[in-house]
């Protein structure tokens, strides 16, 4: 059912009305840009949303907590909501209108292609959410399929998301561009996410410590250090100072292939790493140009 | 490069050439049909063209050996080709462009994404040929995504191959019709196949017992035999008289789920299987419809 609400966003709940919709906009001779969200919208997301709008004639959010892509020990059922607040930023953000399926919209109970990523995705997040990027990349694929946008754009902050779907939308030659949008920090530094609200006081002032970390082995780098291994315990030696802070990984690799650099840096590099606060998992990262 | 040959047909050779024809296509309202092949074309294939023009007003065919659905055993290097006449049989049957792409500019060296069917692709060929249907639904994806097609046409002779690209088609919500052409045999019942051409004399005589043992159990079948052992076993008894043949599988499934049915038939079944003569080796099925 495609629901108008007042202030004039299309709310599209169906497959079948989203193709209603892009041949309507089609028709127009409208170009459309997509930002894919798993709602709980933030300054991040709604960054995204206007970099949409200013390189397309109308924007499409999905707002979709894809449970393919959350292991069974994960915060699928925690993950925080918040429809009518995410309709009203989606809407002030430029967006025309928002997907909003449910799950077996999505994903009939037969359903069994999956798309898997490879090499970029067995290291950083992929180590420990082995079956994460498998379920981003198909139900990304399914989304270009569904919204068939000219564009889309993802946020940096998820890098090695991002690596992989622009990888996927190479190789299997999806007709669509990939735009990135910077990481959006609070004005202390941490970075933007929809899982902060599960940070208690206390874990909030303690994850300062990831983006403090980054800024150190930033200033680092710009002072000429290239030693993966002295940038990576730039960071580790703040992070380790915050008694909750459970580190995942803290990674230095390579800014295209993601694989680990051994010794020193000879290109671009990318730090990024994934701590716990209790039983919130928060990431970041920075890349380090030459 | 784009190269028209003197009756009309356009061969494209690269996806760029294949956009610029799908935008002229759809400039002027066309509709476009699209089958995939691997070349060495022969009336089965023309049939799924003939097909496609029926249903579509302008048709694409490709023609590509792709290397990711043969194993390091198989005969990829073998496979026949015949470039020219596969030109002058595509046009014949309708068709208005040939994709001809290379392997190179199919697949770049770094590609590393991969589409996997699930339980439709274990049994069967799958089970001999573990890694054939991850390649093939890769290809066809991508070709999907080149082509832009409309509707695009498979042949049952590789049924479980079109039972998965249907699958992969509805799971990844690709917008694109799949339609199934039936086979098309030899006047004495061999299912053509391009891989015919490898047969010897003998083997050639020898095949035959793949379509008879068929329309042995079909015949039992239509007397209401229904227990899926004495229907595998009335296929058996045919080929196994054959003294090159060697038996890769003959299975009874269900001929939605493709599961093997395990004693009596209630619905639909599939007669599948895969026989070796010498180093060839053939497939073929039937339907059997309550």
């Amino acid at each position: 059912m495609t629901v108008r609400i007042p202030d004039g966003l299309l709310v599209l709940e169906t497959k079948a009305d989203v193709k209603v919709w892009r041949q309507a906009q089609r028709a127009a001779g409208h170009t459309i840009g997509f930002v894919p969200t798993m709602g709980y919208l933030h300054e991040g997301h709604l960054s995204l949303i206007r970099m949409a709008t200013e390189r397309s004639e109308v924007v499409l959010a999905s707002i979709f907590v894809n449970p393919t892509q959350f292991a069974p020990n994960e915060d699928l059922d925690a993950y925080p909501r918040d429809i009518e607040g995410d309709l009203r930023k989606a809407r002030s953000a430029g967006c025309a209108a928002v997907f909003l399926p449910s799950v077996s919209e999505m994903y009939s109970e037969d359903a069994q292609t999956s798309i898997h990523a490879g090499a970029l995705a067995k290291g950083l997040c992929g180590e420990s959410r082995p079956s994460h990027f498998s379920g981003v990349c198909t139900v990304v694929a399914k989304l270009l399929n569904i919204v068939g946008c000219d564009l889309a754009v993802f946020g940096q902050k998820d890098y090695q998301q991002l690596a992989i779907i622009r990888r996927m939308v190479q190789d299997l030659d999806i007709p669509v561009e990939i735009l990135a949008g910077p990481i959006v920090r609070e004005s202390d530094g941490l970075a933007l996410s929809s899982r902060n609200a599960y940070l208690s006081k206390e874990h909030r002032r303690e994850a300062l410590s990831l983006s403090e970390g980054l800024a150190q082995a930033r200033s680092a780098w710009q002072k000429g250090e290239r030693s993966a291994g002295t940038l990576r315990q730039a960071v580790a030696d703040v992070i380790k100072t915050r008694p909750s802070a459970e580190i995942d990984y803290i990674q230095v690799v390579d800014a295209v292939s993601l694989e680990p650099i051994e010794v020193d840096c000879a290109g671009d590099a990318l730090i990024a790493l994934a701590v716990r606060f209790g039983a919130t998992r928060l990431i970041d990262n920075t890349v380090l140009e030459v």
